[in-house]
Parts: C-alpha cells; structure tokens; sequence
C-alpha cells in the first residue's frame, strides 16, 4: 500500500505516540485547585510553552483547540461579530472550513465578503489586495499560506505588512505548512489556526495563534479554559500531541524538507515523461513541497482513474480532498478556471515517511493503467 | 493520594486506554474515498452504532464532538437563532457552559430567559415548569440531569414529557450522569450531551444526541463532517475512547453502582458521627449516588479546608468546581439561598476505582484538622 495523500492526514509519528501514551496518566482537570489539578494544568503550560516557543510567539498568544476548522471558525465568527470589522477580503479557494463559515456568518453578521484576483497558478495579486485594502473602514483579510489542493503559497510576511498598514487584521491558515516551514508567527499576523494532524499528530487536536494585540470574542464559552477563549475541560492527550508533533516536525526539518521535495520532484518527472498530455496544477517553485496537483488527460482512465489507482493499492487524493465522502469537483480548480471535465485532478501529497521506491511503484501503477 | 474529585474528572480505564492505543494505527481521513479513508469512517460509524445502541437510540442521533461544553453551546446556538424558538426555561443552577453561553447568545437573539423555580435540595419544581411551558410559542428548555455540585437528580422522563406535551424543545446536560445511570435517550428528549472524561473516557471527546425529529443549524461549518452537524476531521482516538468508555460504564454498572452509593454512603454516616454540626447540602435518596456535598462548619479550618484537604493528600472540591482555577463562590448554592460565609462547602465524588479505606482515611483527616 502507498499513501500519497499527507495533505489530507498523515501517520502518527513513533514519538508522538509515546508522549500521548505518557500524557494517558495526567488525569486531573485543569481547573481544579488540589495536586491532580496542578500537575494537568503544569503539563498543558509546558505544552503551550514549547509550541509557542517554536513559533518565535508568547505562549499567551497560543490557544489549544480541537483542529483547524473550530480555530478558524472561532476567527471568523469573533471578528465578524466586531463593530470595529467593516469587511472580509478572501478568495474563494479557500478550505471549506472558511468559506462554508464565511458564507453563514456574512449575511448574519451584515459584512461584505470581497474577493481578490489571483493569477497563474492561484498565486493572490498582491496589488488588487493593496487596493481592497484601501477602502475606509476595517478588513478582515482571510488567506490560506498553502492552499490545501495545489499547495500554491502566500508570501506570508508581505500580506502581513499589508495588512499592518492598513490597520486590518489578517487570519492565515496554515493548517498545510505547520510543521513543514519554519514559521514565525510574530511577524504581524493577527491569527493563524493548525491541525496537528496534518503533521503527524493526532487528529482533533490542534491551536489557534492570536496576536496579543488583537482581541477576539471566544465562539465558546463556559468553564473560563485557555483563558476565557475556548472553553471546555482541556483535550490532555491531545494537547500533548500536537506540541510533540510540532517539536519533532520542526526539528527534524533540515532532514525531511529536502526528502519530500525530492519525491514530489521525481514524481512529477516521472509523469511528465510518461504521460506527456498531462498538465501540473502545482507550480512547483510557488508551492509547498509537499504536494503536486497534475491533470491527467481523460483517456487514462477517465474519472475513474481515482479508483483505479486505489484498486492498486495507491491513496491519493482527486476533487474536493477535504469534504464530503463524495469526490465533488474541485471549487479551488473551478476558481482557477480549469476545466475539470477535460481533465481528472489528482493531488500527490509526501510525508516523511514515503521512500523513492513508492514513486517508482506509483509511476508503474500509473503506466499500467488501461487507456479508453 | 486519595482522589474523591470524580465529578470533575476521573482517570482513563485501563480498556479505554488499550482501545485508544488500538485507534492510534487507524490514520486515514475518514472523509477520504481511497482505503485509508473507508477504514477510518468504517470504525468511527462502529463507535456511532455502539454508543447509539447503549443509549437506546439511532446511529444518526450520535454526533461526536469535542466534549459536554461544545455539545451544549451547539444546540443553545443553534436553537435560539431558530426563530421558531421563543424563549428559554432553565434554572440559575445550570453549569457554566450553559449559563455564560445563554447570557451571551440571549440578548443576540433576542430570546428571553425566564428561571424555573427550585425547591429544597435545588429540585426542580415541575407544576411550575408546567406554568412557563403554558405561555405561547415554543421554549427551549435547558436543564441538566444531574447537578455537578449537589448531585440532585431531574425527573428526566416527566421533563420530556411536559416538554413534549407543550411542543417545546429540551436539552439537558447529562455530563454527570452519563455512564453512571442506564439512560434511555429515546424518551421524548430533544438534545442531550455528554464528556467522556467523568466516565473514565478522555478529556476533550464527548458527544451530542439530536432527536431526529429536531432540527439545527450547525456551530462550526467546513468539510462537512458528521452529517453536517460538526466540521473538523474527527478525533478517531477520542471517539475510540468515548465509545469503550461508556461501553465498559454500562457494562459494569450493576457492581460499580452499589459500590460507589456504599462509599458515598458511608462517607456521610462518618461525617454526620464525627461532625454533628456540618450540614449536608445533598439529598441522598434524590441525587446522583456519585456525588456528596457538604457544608462544614467555619471553625474547622475555615476557607482553608480545601487546601488543608490537598496538603493532606485528599482530592476534593470546594466553590464552583469546574471553574476558573481560583476558587469563587458557588452560583449553585447561592441559587440554593446558602450562606458560604458560614460553611465551607466540600463536594467529594467518588468512583469505581475508590475503595472503602479511603473513605476511613480522609474521615481520619478531616477529624484531624485542627479547629480556629
């Protein structure tokens, strides 16, 4: 069995599974006052701490929650709900975790959403944001770093110089590069949400950066946990895994980067070669080296193709990689004006633990299959 | 050590940690078409089947979400911005994460909040439950099963059905008393929810039943994940541990049942023998067998008993548990019309993993601590 499908989740690593096996012990809530309470609430500190630390932050400014959708949808709905937010500036190739959020909160709330251009290969037109930014009155600037299809990049420390100079605030979701970059987070962004699941953590888990300086109204309230901003007894386990899987992703960074980027390199040399009618989405010098989205034409097996390599034993991703069970068409494709019918999508996506070998058994398998 | 703190938290059964051990190896995204992905949706809808079936209702009522408090902001947000819903009917002595939401979510929505009224023991009183469910237009009733600091049980099946009668909706919290009381949820509740860290579960995972006869919206929307209702790749792990935690609850009820009533018992016979003047706030034979909450007279250690307690090694609460990490009054038994200035107020909780000799022990202790 090949997995090439990390952009949708990824294994547990080894160590991250001895820490959450560990944190099994910690029984005591947080909140209580006695020793069994103490030692919950020292260990999430520790936790908050080191994440923080590796993120170049103030561990104040690290919220633990349960994944990157309640992180954004706790964003959108806090600043939404703000007075003080007149608009919000996205694309719409966004995850559906903010755009499905965004269209809901939108008419409630009474706040335009504006749409900037992108250009070749969805990369966002930094002008056409400047110029949205300008209007009068407080944006809320919602980009992903990685979109989570074709892995194109923001230039993160732009948009958020950007946004600083037009008094807006910026939420990035960087649930795609945590723990496959170095991040640093204290670089003017005022929010960004991460799921430790898409770096070898647990699933369920996750957190939220908020920017000291900026001020949102929690989406949850009750016990008053992670200081008043998302409350419910803290997920232990969970918590120790996420911070587990940042602290081994980041550190073993210098060795895994260039692991990946070489099997997402040979994949798409090796398809390029055999299948010369195949076109990239993923503009490879623009994009996270963890994934490579290439259009196969239709006469490789057509919209089956998805299945066929399943059948071999190859997990990828086709369509909408996120959502539904259903393979729907892709809207992040659809907004790139490709043409989805002439065309089957499939997302590639690398981990660490994928070898050379898999992509020349993958590349087989690819040849093999039966042309219409 | 002694740990009597079980409504707050309790420690992981050793079946759920092999059975959460086990889920580590399950890594698909279950919304994924390919193996990986059908694997993981196979054994979540497996744990959806077992938890439906021991609470007597149907696979698609069990919504899994990342605990009590999220569950009970999820129907309060989704219910009040339903504009079929009138009003709210619910009681002062509701926990937090009911009562903070409702503060926010009311004036949002523009749904009043009208208070039941409670006789001795803080039991709710049903012919004027009965009065408010009379006024027109539908309500929201809120009220949970068993109160986390008292202990007192609500006639679940006469709520439900004057709820039913009037066309009202009810939610309750049934935090405490899930996995400690054989629950039929198909009594004419709408809602219900549940942590499975208070049945030997982990911190972070719990669930929601919907009536499937009610209907509503969604708090966080994305990917679309349990049927719509809760966004966010799913915490196989804690969904695997939810399960077998309640599975094994149930299972062992009839010793555990017996076991722990006889150590709550006998903790009360000791301190009512040792300490004539401490005055019990828990109505034994109305209240949840897990929960005995004490009003000790202020010469004994005074506001420090608490802390006397921990010194001590006994696990114990005092004040408003669930909350805050510094110790406040108790909103509950302020409901109540106790006076806190002349009593400090003890709650032991106990489980099945308590024994008869530390029940001896911390009466020894208590009887130790010097009077001012």
């Amino acid at each position: 069995m090949i997995y090439f499908d990390n952009a949708a989740t990824t294994p547990l690593h080894p160590e991250v599974k001895a820490a959450m096996t560990a944190a099994m012990e910690i029984f005591g809530n947080p909140t209580s006052v006695h020793s069994f309470g103490r030692e919950a609430r020292v260990f999430i500190e520790d936790q908050r701490s080191l994440v923080a630390g590796l993120l170049h932050v103030s561990p104040a400014e690290i919220f633990f929650t349960s994944g990157g959708t309640e992180s954004l949808q706790t964003v959108l709905h806090g600043a939404l709900r703000d007075p003080d937010i007149r608009r919000v500036i996205t694309t719409p190739m966004e995850h559906h975790a903010v755009m499905h959020n965004l269209k809901h909160l939108s008419p409630v709330f009474q706040k335009p959403v504006h749409h900037v251009a992108t250009g070749k290969g969805g990369v966002v037109d930094l002008s056409h944001l400047e110029e949205l930014l300008k209007e009068p009155g407080r944006s809320l600037v919602v980009l992903m770093h990685a979109n989570n299809e074709t892995g194109i990049l923001l230039p993160l420390t732009e948009v958020a110089a950007l946004c600083t100079r037009y008094g807006s605030l910026f939420l990035t979701d960087t649930v795609q590069t945590m723990g496959k970059l170095n991040l640093d987070l204290s670089t003017g962004i005022s929010f960004a949400a991460a799921s430790a699941h898409k770096f070898h953590g647990p699933k369920g888990a996750g957190f939220l950066f908020v920017n000291g300086d900026c001020r949102i109204e929690p989406l949850i309230l009750g016990g008053g946990q992670e200081r008043n901003m998302r409350s419910g007894t803290e997920n232990i386990i969970g918590i120790a895994g996420v911070a587990k899987a940042l602290e081994v992703a980041l550190r073993d960074l210098p060795e895994t980067m260039p692991h990946i980027q070489s099997l997402r390199d040979s994949m798409l040399k090796g398809i390029t070669e055999r299948f010369p009618d195949a076109v990239p989405v993923t503009v490879p010098d623009q994009s996270l080296y963890t994934i490579l989205n290439v259009g196969f034409p239709a006469h490789i097996a057509g919209a089956m193709l998805l299945y066929r390599l399943d059948i071999e034993g190859v997990a990828v991703s086709g369509g909408s990689a996120c959502t539904s069970g259903v393979n729907i068409k892709s809207h992040v494709l659809d907004a790139m004006g490709i043409d989805q019918d002439a065309r089957q999508h499939i997302r590639f996506s690398f981990s660490r633990f994928n070898q050379p070998d898999e992509v020349s058994k993958c590349l087989e398998i690819l040849a093999s299959i039966p042309r219409n």
